[in-house]
C-alpha cells in the first residue's frame, strides 16, 4: 500500500492519477490532496478518497471547502499549505500535477523531505532542476517523470548505464499548427491552438504544444532528469504520438517506448515503479497503428524551441526566466490579449533583458521568475514585434 | 580483456565477430577458433588472431590447415574437437556462430562448462532449449542472444522483471517473397530466395527467411530465452528491418529496439555485455528512415510459421524434428533437388510421422534429429505434395 499526496488533484494529471488509484484500490492510499479553487470537485475527491490533509489556494477556498466537507479532513491553504502537503510525514510518493511555476517550491519540499516524487510539473525542473535534482540525490528521493516523453526515456533507460547514452530523442507531435505557414500562425486563435491532434491535456500545456515551447521545456527537463548536455538532447517530430521518445546508445543501438497516447500509462508507471501492474485499459494494437514517421522541427516557424536551448545554454536563472515569460504570454494569448506569435516575441524580449548572474539558492530562481513576469507584462503592454 | 572461443569463425557470424574484435583489439583475446573446411580463411584468421586452439571438421581439413599454419596453434577436429573448443578452460565467452544442428552439442558443452555464450546458432535452442537453458541456470552461464530479434528483446528487457512481459513481438522482414502470390512461390528459385531485402546473412538462414521458417525457429528460441509460452510470442511483418523486435508489457507500455540492420551490432552487444562500447560504424539516422510499418503474417502463404508453433506446442523432440526436416529440405532446395514449397511439405510430412515421446536427455533429441533427417530424405525421394 503506497501512501500518496496528490498535488493538483483537480487538474488533468490529478484526475488521471485518481483514475489510476481507483483502478487499483488496494495498492494506494490517498493521504493528502492539494488543489486551487475548484472546491466542488475537491469535495467529491475528499468524499471518495478520504485524505487526512487537503490544501487549497487561499482562505476563501478553504472556507468554501470547509462548508462542503466539514471536518472530514484538515484544511490548509496558500503556499505554506501546499508545501505542508508536499512534506507530509508518512507519504511514500508525492504526485506533483501542479501547472506552472507554483510547482517549484512544493517539488523541492517533497524531495527535501526525502519523498519520492512522480513529477508532471515541468517548471520545477525547468526553473530549478539543478537544486531539485541535487537535493533529491542527497535525500535519496526518486524523481519519476510523468511527462510521457521523459517517462518513455526512463523506461528505455532501465538497466542501462547513464554513460551509455549517446543522445536522447524527444518526440513532438508537432501540435495543431505543424503544417501551417508562418503567416497563418500570426492569426491563430486560442480555439485552434487548443485543438491538439493526439493528446488531451490542460490548456497551458496544450498551448505550449502548439508553440513547441512544451518541447523546449522538456529539453531542459531532460537535461536534469538524465544528466546529459543539450548537445545530446534532440527533438524529432513524430505526428502520431505513438513513439513517446527514443534513446540512442553509444554502441549504435536505439531503444524506443511506444503505446497509446493516454496519460494514465505514464502516471501508473510512476505510481507503481519499479513494479509494472496490469492496466485496465484497451491494449495498444501495433497492427492497427499508422506508419510511424519522423521529421525534423522547423525552428523558423517554431522559435520557442531554439529559445529554450538558448536559455539552457545560458544556465543560471535563464530557464526560469524563459518559463515565467512564457507563462505570462500564454495566459495573455488564452485571454485574447496577445497573438500566437507574441508568445515567442515576449519570451525573446524578456530573455534579452535578463542579465546572467550566479544562482546560489532556490530564492534567486524565484526572484528571477518574479522579475521575468513583470518584464513580460511590460513587454505585452508596450507591444512586442513578432 | 575477454577471452573468446569463436565457433564457426569462417561463416557470416564468425567473420562479423572478428570484425568487432579487430575494432576493439584491447578488449578481446581470441583463444580458440572452430570452422569447417574453409582452411584458407581459417589460416588467415590464425595468423591474425593467434588462437591457441583451432578445431576443423575432419582429419583431412586438419592436415590441410597444418600444412598452412604449422605449429602456430594446436589443431583438433570433428565433433570432439568442436566440443573441446567450446569447453576450453580459461574462456570467458564462447561465440557460437555455427549453422544448423551441429551447433547443439558445443552449445550445451559451453554452458555445461559454465562459459557465457553469445549464441547465434538457432538450432541449439530450437532442438534442445530445455536442456541448454536448464544447464545454463545450474552453472550460472549467461546465454546472450546474437540473433538480431532476440538481441533486441534482451536489450528491451534489461531492468525489467520477466513477469512484466505481456507478449514478445518478433519482427520479420517478410523476406523476398512477401508480396508474391502463392502460385508463384512454387516456382521460386534459390537465386530469388537468396536475395534478402534487408539483411546479408549465410545461405541457410536466408532461405529460412524466405519461407519464414526462420521466424518460426525464432519463436521457439524466444520461448526458451525469455521463458514465455507460445501464446505470448507473436510475429509481425516489418518490411524495413529497422525495429528489430518489441516487447509488450503488462501495464500497456511497449518497448522496441531499433537501428541499422548490421549483425555487428548485436554481436558487439553480446561481446561487451553488460557494458556498451562505442561502435566504429555509421550512426543510424532516424530522420532518414522510411516510415515504419507493421502488418500481420500471411500464414497461408508461409505455412512454416504455423508449423513451428505446432512443433513448440507438441514439445519434446518435435521442434528438433521440425528443424532437422527443414535443414534437409533447404539443402535439397539450394541444390536444385526440391521446389520452394517442398520445404514446408517435407517438414509437414516428417512432423506427421514423428511420434511424441518423453525426452529425458539430450541424446533423445539428437536421436530424433537423426531419424527426422532420414525421414526427410525419404519424403524428398518419394515426393511430397506441397
Amino acid at each position: 500500500m503506497k501512501r500518496l499526496a496528490i498535488l493538483g488533484s483537480t487538474g488533468s494529471i490529478g484526475t488521471s492519477t485518481l483514475d489510476v488509484v481507483a483502478a487499483h484500490p488496494r495498492a494506494f492510499e490517498v493521504v493528502a490532496l492539494a488543489a486551487g479553487r475548484n472546491v466542488e470537485r475537491l469535495a467529491e475527491q475528499v468524499a471518495a478518497y478520504r485524505p487526512a490533509l487537503v490544501a487549497v489556494a487561499d482562505e476563501a477556498a478553504a472556507r468554501a471547502l470547509a462548508a462542503r466537507i466539514g471536518s472530514a479532513a484538515r484544511i490548509v491553504h496558500g503556499r505554506d499549505g501546499l508545501v505542508e502537503a508536499a512534506r507530509l510525514a508518512g507519504v511514500d510518493l508525492v504526485v506533483c500535477g501542479l501547472v506552472g511555476a507554483v510547482g517549484i517550491e512544493p517539488t523541492y519540499a517533497a524531495v527535501d523531505a526525502g519523498h519520492d516524487i512522480a513529477l508532471a510539473n515541468k517548471e520545477a525542473l525547468v526553473a530549478a532542476g539543478a537544486f531539485v535534482i541535487a537535493r533529491a540525490i542527497e535525500t535519496g528521493a526518486a524523481v519519476l517523470p510523468v511527462d510521457s516523453e521523459h517517462n518513455a526515456l526512463h523506461q528505455c533507460l532501465r538497466g542501462e548505464d547513464p554513460k551509455s547514452i549517446a543522445a536522447i530523442w524527444l518526440t513532438a507531435s508537432g501540435g495543431p499548427f505543424r503544417g501551417w505557414p508562418r503567416d497563418a500562425l500570426a492569426a491563430a486563435t486560442p480555439e485552434q491552438a487548443l485543438a491538439h491532434p493526439t493528446w488531451r491535456m490542460g490548456p497551458k500545456i496544450t498551448i505550449d504544444s502548439a508553440t513547441l515551447m512544451n518541447k523546449g521545456l522538456e529539453v531542459i527537463e531532460a537535461r536534469w532528469l538524465f544528466g546529459v548536455g543539450p548537445d545530446r538532447i534532440r527533438v524529432v517530430v513524430h505526428p502520431k504520438s505513438i513513439v513517446h521518445s527514443l534513446v540512442e546508445l553509444v554502441d549504435g543501438s536505439w531503444k524506443a517506448q511506444l503505446g497509446a497516447p493516454d496519460m494514465r500509462h505514464p502516471i501508473q508507471y510512476a505510481l507503481t515503479y519499479p513494479e509494472r501492474v496490469a492496466a485496465p485499459r484497451p491494449r495498444f494494437d501495433l497492427l492497427a497503428a499508422p506508419p510511424l514517421t519522423f521529421e525534423p522541427v522547423d525552428t523558423d516557424r517554431f522559435p520557442c524551441l531554439p529559445l529554450a536551448y538558448e536559455a539552457l545554454a545560458r544556465g543560471g536563472a535563464a530557464p526560469a526566466v524563459l518559463n515565467a515569460a512564457n507563462e505570462v504570454a500564454v495566459e495573455a494569448f488564452l485571454a485574447g490579449r496577445a497573438g500566437f506569435l507574441d508568445i515567442p516575441a515576449v519570451v525573446r524580449a524578456v530573455l534579452d533583458r535578463h542579465a546572467d548572474a550566479p544562482c546560489g539558492a532556490l530564492d534567486d530562481i524565484l526572484a528571477a521568475d518574479r522579475r521575468a513576469r513583470v518584464a513580460a507584462s511590460e513587454a505585452l503592454a508596450i507591444g512586442v514585434k513578432p
